[in-house]
C-alpha cells in the first residue's frame, strides 16, 4: 500500500475511524444504534470515517446464490456480486445518520480511493487515495466507506477476502493519519481463546502486533491479519471494542519496548482454525525440482498455501507430501496442480477433517518447554499431532478435528490461561 | 447523449442488443432461461449485448428498507442503494452463461462507460463510450450491462427512473451501432391499451417512435419513453417481445413515409396513467412572473412537470393553478414551492386520486372529431373532465382515479381497438 504519494492535507479537525461488522448492522434497529453512536462523536467535533460490512449473512446468501449457480463460478463476477452487500449498508447507514440530522456521504471502494491489485477475491490494497473522502470532510462530519472492497487499474471491482472491513478500515485510518481505528466486533475484546469454546477464556487488555497478527492468522476471527499489518506497517493502533457497550475492549499496538510483559506471559492466547483443508500428494518422483513445480502451479492460481510438509519416502524413487490451504480453495489448488500430476505422475486427494492449533506468545518459539507442554496437553485427551510449524511468536500443529475443541481446552488450561473465577 | 466522440471500431461481427426485465430474471430458473435464449444467437455466430434488470421486487424491496429510514431518503444514497439490484443480476446472470460454457463478462454501469448528468434518481446519459465492452467483445461473446445507471462526472453512481434499463439497453444499441434492440418482456408486444384492464386489447404489430413514444409516457409500462426517444434519435429498431416465446413482437421504427397508415389508423393505442399526483395551489396574487417563479423552483428542485393548468381567478386579485407530478415526486415539489408560496401567499394541496387517461394516434391532435368522442365515451361511464392537454400525436384528460378504468373501456371500444373476437 502507498501511501507517501498522497500528502495529506492540513485539516483543524481530529479524524475517529470505526469499523462496524455484519452483526453491528444485521437490521435497521441495529442500524440505528450504530448511528447514535457516531453521533456522539460528532457532538463532540470529531469527523468519523466510518467502515461497514454487509448485513448480517448477505454475504453468505449471495455466495449461496453463486454456488446454486456453479460449484465454482467466476472469481471476478463474485467480486462483482459481493461487493453489492457492503454497497446496500452504506447507503443505508448514510440514510439513517441523515435521519439523525447528521452530515454524511456513502463512499463505495473505488470512490474512497482503493485501488488494489487484480486478484479477484482476495485482492491486496496497492494504494490508498483519500482525496474524495476529505474533500467531502469539507461540508460533511461522516464517510460511511464500504469495506472489504476495491477496484484494480483496469476498473474491475476486486475483493479482499473473508474480514477485508477490518483491512479496508486501518487503510483508512493510515490513508486519512488517524492515529487510532475501532473496530466493533459482538464481543468485548480479543481472548485469550474463543469464548464460545472455552468460556474461562480471559480477555487481553493489551497486545503486540506481532501477537495479535499470529492470533488472527490462526483463526481468531475477532480481527483479520491483513488488518493487524496495516496497523502494525502504518502505526495505526486498533481498538478492538464491544458494539453492545462504552467499555474499553482491547488495544493493539507495539509493545516491543516492553521486556517487561515478555517475561510475565509467554503465552498470550490459543487458537483453533477450522478452515483449512489438507492436500495430500503421493507417489510423485523424489528429485530436485517437484515441490517447486507444485508450488509455483499454486503460487500461479493465485493460492496461499499454509503449512507444507514432506514425507520420508516409502519407496525411495516416490516422495510424499502433505500441505494446507483454505478450504474454499481446495478444488482451485487440486486443478492447479492436475497438469503437474499428469505430467510427473502421482495423485493429491483432499482430507478437509483437520484443526490446526496453535499458541502464541511473544517468544514461545524460543521459550524452552513451551513445544513439550503442547505436546502433552494435546495427548491427553487423545489428539495424534500430524504436521507441526513454528516461529518466533508461534508453534501450531494439526490434529484431527473431532479431537480440536477438547485440546484447544486442555492447552487453554494448561498455560493457565483460563480467567480467576 | 453524445455518440459521435466515440468512432465504433471496425467488427467482422454482428451485435445483438437484448433486455431483459426483473421478471425475466426474477430467479435462478429464469436467469437459466434466459441465459439459454442467449446462448442460441451466440451459437449462430453473433456477439449478444445483455442489459437486465434487478430480479424480481428487489428494487423495491430496497426501496422499502431505505423508507423505513426516512420518508425522503437522500436520493444520492438511493442510488447507491438501487444500484446494487442490478449489480447482483449482471454477475448472476453471467455465472449462468459460465455455467453453460459461454464466454461472458459483467459490466456495471460506469464499466459500460455510461456517463451521466447529477439528477440522482432520474439522470440523463450524456455519453456511452463502449470502449470496454468493444476490447472485451475479442474475448468473449456476450457482454452483461447492468441497467438503469450510471456515474457522473464526479463519481458519483446515479440511476435512470423507473424503467431505465430500457433506455440502457437502447444506448447500448446506439453505442455499438447495432442496427436493432429487443426488450423482452412478459406480454407479447405492444398492445392498443393495457389487456389486464381491457382484455380485448390488440397486439400491435408496428407502431411509430412518435406514437410509441406517446403511449410510452402516458403509462403503457411496456417500454420507457426514454428509450423510444434514443431509438428514434439513434436509429434503432426496437423490437418488444415476449421472454416466454419465441414468436415475433412489437416493432417500433419511424413509419413517417408510410401515409397510408395514417389514415387507415386515426388512433393507435390508449393509455391510463395512475403514477401522477395533482398539486392545487390556491390564492397566489395575480400578476406576472409568479407561474414562473413557482415553476423555476419546480426546475432547481429536478421535478418534472406534467399537465398545466391555470384556471379562471374567482377573486381579481388572486390567482389559482394546477399541475400534476409523479406520484414519487409530490413531497418534494410541495418543499420546492413552499418559499415562493411563504414570499408571496397561497397554499398548495395534493391530490392523490386522479388518473390520466390518452388517447394516442399519428394525427389526433389534428383530426376532427377524436376529442369529440373522448369526451362523449369518458363522459358515458359518468367522469367528469379536470383537465385537458392535446399535441400532434395525443389528446390526455385527467379524470378522478375511481371512474378511470370504465373510461379507458369505453374509449377503447369507441375507437374500434377491441380485437375482433
Amino acid at each position: 500500500m502507498d501511501m507517501a504519494s498522497h500528502s495529506i492535507p492540513e485539516h483543524s479537525y481530529d479524524i475517529v475511524v470505526q469499523k462496524f461488522g455484519g452483526t453491528s448492522v444485521g437490521d435497521l434497529e441495529r442500524i440505528r444504534k450504530v448511528a447514535t453512536r457516531i453521533g456522539r462523536y460528532v457532538e463532540s467535533g470529531k469527523k468519523v470515517a466510518v467502515t461497514v460490512s454487509a448485513m448480517g449473512r448477505t454475504t453468505d446468501r449471495l455466495i449461496s446464490m453463486a454456488k446454486e449457480i456453479s460449484s465454482r463460478p467466476s472469481r471476478r463476477e463474485l467480486d462483482v456480486l459481493m461487493a453489492t452487500g457492503e454497497q446496500q449498508s452504506i447507503a443505508l447507514v448514510t440514510m439513517m445518520l441523515h435521519s439523525l440530522g447528521i452530515k454524511a456521504a456513502s463512499f463505495t471502494g473505488a470512490q474512497a480511493g482503493f485501488l488494489t491489485n487484480e486478484q479477484s477475491g482476495n485482492a491486496r490494497i496497492v494504494e490508498v487515495n483519500p482525496e474524495k473522502m476529505l474533500k467531502a470532510f469539507e461540508e460533511i462530519d461522516v464517510a460511511v466507506v464500504a469495506g472489504f472492497q476495491g477496484v484494480d487499474d483496469e476498473g474491475n471491482i476486486t475483493t479482499f477476502g473473508r474480514g477485508g472491513s477490518d483491512t479496508t478500515a486501518v487503510a483508512v485510518a493510515a490513508a486519512l493519519g488517524a492515529s487510532e481505528c475501532e473496530i466493533y466486533t459482538d464481543t468485548e475484546g480479543v481472548y485469550t481463546t474463543d469464548p464460545h469454546v472455552v468460556p474461562s477464556a480471559s480477555k487481553i487488555d493489551v497486545i503486540d502486533y506481532d501477537e495479535m497478527l499470529e492470533l488472527a492468522s490462526l483463526g481468531a476471527k475477532v480481527l483479520h491479519p491483513r488488518a493487524v499489518w496495516y496497523g502494525r506497517r502504518y502505526g495505526v493502533k486498533i481498538h478492538v471494542r464491544s458494539s453492545f457497550s462504552y467499555s474499553p475492549g482491547t488495544i493493539v499496538t507495539s509493545l516491543a519496548e516492553d521486556k517487561k510483559m515478555k517475561t510475565e506471559r509467554p503465552v498470550t492466547g490459543v487458537a483453533l482454525d477450522l478452515n483449512h483443508s489438507r492436500i495430500n500428494v503421493v507417489g510423485v518422483p523424489d528429485h530436485p525440482g517437484v515441490a517447486a513445480d507444485i508450488f509455483m502451479a499454486l503460487g500461479h492460481a493465485n493460492i496461499s498455501v499454509d503449512m507444507i510438509i514432506q514425507g520420508v519416502p516409502g519407496d525411495a524413487s516416490r516422495q510424499q507430501m502433505s500441505f494446507t490451504v483454505n478450504k474454499d480453495q481446495v478444488e482451485d489448488a487440486l486443478d492447479a496442480i492436475k497438469p503437474v500430476l499428469d505430467k510427473l505422475g502421482g495423485t493429491a486427494v483432499a482430507d478437509p477433517k483437520i484443526a490446526k492449533l496453535s499458541v502464541v506468545g511473544i517468544a514461545v518459539g524460543s521459550t524452552p518447554g513451551v513445544a513439550g507442554q503442547i505436546f502433552e496437553a494435546v495427548s491427553s485427551v487423545g489428539a495424534n499431532i500430524e504436521m507441526i510449524a513454528t516461529s518466533e511468536v508461534r508453534v501450531s500443529v494439526v490434529i484431527q478435528d473431532d479431537k480440536a475443541k477438547d485440546a484447544l481446552k486442555a492447552v487453554h488450561t494448561a498455560f493457565n490461561l483460563d480467567a480467576v473465577q
